[in-house]
């Protein structure tokens, strides 16, 4: 049996494991921030139907551009923004990596603020391109002053703000993504260079209200990009399709970057038929937002801390040994997310039974031992 | 309106144009080596049924492991190969990267052998790697002691094997393969590094009687890489699907450097619906090379030098001006590809109509410039 340390592996790569969420099968997957809703059936049949339009004529390339899905996207967006101004790859993932093909590399920096989404680190590694945590505050907030701060002293390339971030769950104000914008500008101004600023909005629909969208900053803004995915509010992890929204220089340089037709004639046809049928996806949201809700509600009366959460998950300290409550779930049939921050948990907010069934095996569990929540 | 020069662009993509084999929408499109036949309407029919089983489960992400879909495509190879020795991605060029991610860039080197695969230069330069053209002979073979010649003078860490080479239709001995994966061990016998060792083998279902396939050097090989696509023989080019068979630790490295769940749901169960009708899909193969074979007697006779073809494509010369006799094609509707060979175009081998109207279309330009075709 050959072992992975005989082959000629990258000296970067050495020892390391692969990306992993658990992938088990239990009760209540709660762990991965999937939407728990099902397809509706009038949408999985009208995916079917549209699938079954281009079956027949797979023997060709897709089309390259993904013209009329790209046209869907930028309607649904709204904000004005049209075809051209819209990328799309196999997730959201695939179009970070994009990105960063393009904009960073070898030689060149990401700046991004840690605890935030775990596969940001391993999309730099992945490029070559260095990494560097900027920080957060205890809270795990991201102030504009700060943010702006270790803008000018890092003078990274490229810029990642989750928001909401995850895991913490939090949106951010737009003034700090303006106050990121602009600092990368003085940067460039005083002779160096200008960074790519990319606010990630995957959880954007499950936002509060009155959390503005990164999509009302682009006007001007040449180097903002707004991602998205379809793969959360609408309930479409299993078909990989993640997009952006920017300047459509952006999208030039993308094409310089993506492999040919990396974009399947059926990923394409999934993607419009559920864009055709948004209303009926995004009805899973409200109910979403409101298990959400009550989850930060309840974990409040149980002596817990959940963060603000403009997202479809929950993340919640004062655990006394976070991985101990994470096992004594899973016994329970509950999985979710252990981080790997002290004291914390993340959960995602799934159907309402899900809930309860969470909320109920984590107030026993609780129960069972009182010493288990720190007190505040 | 911004211009791409303004934006913070990588240095190395500077004034750089994307990959782009034309899109255009004529009567005859045989310039990316489709397989021109439709896909049966009993395959399209099942694609639709197993995309139907999945819609309504959209919501979870795939199967991370892609388990069902290697188990069939390691009863297709056969060979003795089991699923932990294959592994799949967005097409071959996405497999392609992943082996690059894994095994070269920064600081590494790339070997293959010019004219090849346009892409492979295009997938080094996206990751970083350098790449060395070790050249081939005038008539555009490639011999095992050439080949095994420049391992050791480059000592690559990856080297790329076409076979059948692209774009010139020829199938590689088993020897010249076997003399580089020897030459590549000698390099780190004498204290160097050896070289992963990819045979791509995208075109192998398409071989003249007697062509062996690499899978049978895969036994005791842990660093030969054999590459495989479902868009050629299979008549899936628009569903992207490519894959490799090797030794089971080089799928561990590219769990490395795959992006999570990069195989959709949906691709999976196309893929696995195909490979569930593999004898009606293949079907069409025997047609194409009657057609490939028809091609290259019928250039013979009109004067001109067509290659080996082990392949769904001809790749022909002695035109005096190539791109003139590509844009005369044109205009009688038929595409071809001009892959930038002085005198030589490439044809993909299609049905038996599109082949007669290639055949015609160039006879008849030929006929009305006798100076067209150089003398051999």
């Amino acid at each position: 049996m050959t072992d992975l340390s005989s082959l000629p592996l990258r000296e970067s790569l050495r020892g390391q494991s692969p990306y992993g969420a658990p992938q088990l099968d239990v009760p209540y997957m709660l762990n991965t921030n999937e939407n728990t809703h099902p397809v509706p059936p009038q949408v999985a049949e009208a995916i079917t139907a549209r699938v079954a339009t281009v079956a027949g004529g797979l023997n060709r390339y897709p089309d390259r551009e993904f013209t009329a899905l790209r046209e869907r996207l930028a309607v649904y967006l709204g904000h004005g923004i049209t075809p051209d101004q819209v990328w799309a790859g196999n997730g959201s993932n695939e179009v970070l990596q994009q990105i960063l093909q393009a904009f960073a590399g070898p030689g060149r920096t990401l700046l991004s603020f840690l605890p935030s989404y775990s596969m940001y680190p391993l999309l730099a590694a992945g490029t070559d391109t260095a990494f560097v945590d900027g920080g957060r505050a205890p809270d795990h907030t991201l102030s504009a002053d700060h943010a702006a701060e270790q803008v000018r002293r890092h003078r990274p390339h490229v810029v990642f703000l989750a928001s909401p971030n995850n895991p913490t769950g939090t949106a951010l104000g737009l003034e700090t993504i303006e106050a990121v914008y602009a600092a990368q500008a003085r940067n460039e101004a005083e002779g160096g260079h200008g960074a790519m600023v990319v606010v990630d909005e995957a959880y954007a629909e499950f936002a509060l209200e009155g959390t503005a969208s990164a999509l009302t900053l682009l006007p001007g803004r040449e180097r903002l990009i707004v991602t998205r995915t379809m793969s959360k509010a609408f309930a479409l992890a299993g078909a990989r399709l993640g997009y952006l929204a920017a300047d459509p220089a952006v999208t030039d340089a993308l094409r310089l970057v993506r492999l040919p037709y990396h974009l399947s004639a059926i990923t394409q046809a999934t993607a419009i038929a559920a864009l055709e049928h948004v209303d009926a996806l995004l009805e899973t949201v409200e109910d979403i937002k409101a298990q959400r809700d009550r989850i930060v509600d309840t974990l409040r009366r149980l002596g817990l801390s959940p963060s603000v959460s403009d997202s479809n998950f929950v993340f919640f300290g004062r655990l006394r040994d976070a991985h101990a409550v994470w096992e004594a779930l899973l016994t329970r049939g509950v999985l979710v997310r252990d981080v790997g921050i002290p004291e914390h948990l993340r959960v995602t907010a799934g159907t309402q039974d899900e809930t309860t069934a969470f909320l109920d095996a984590l107030g026993e569990v609780l129960r069972e031992d009182p010493a288990a929540v720190v007190r505040g």
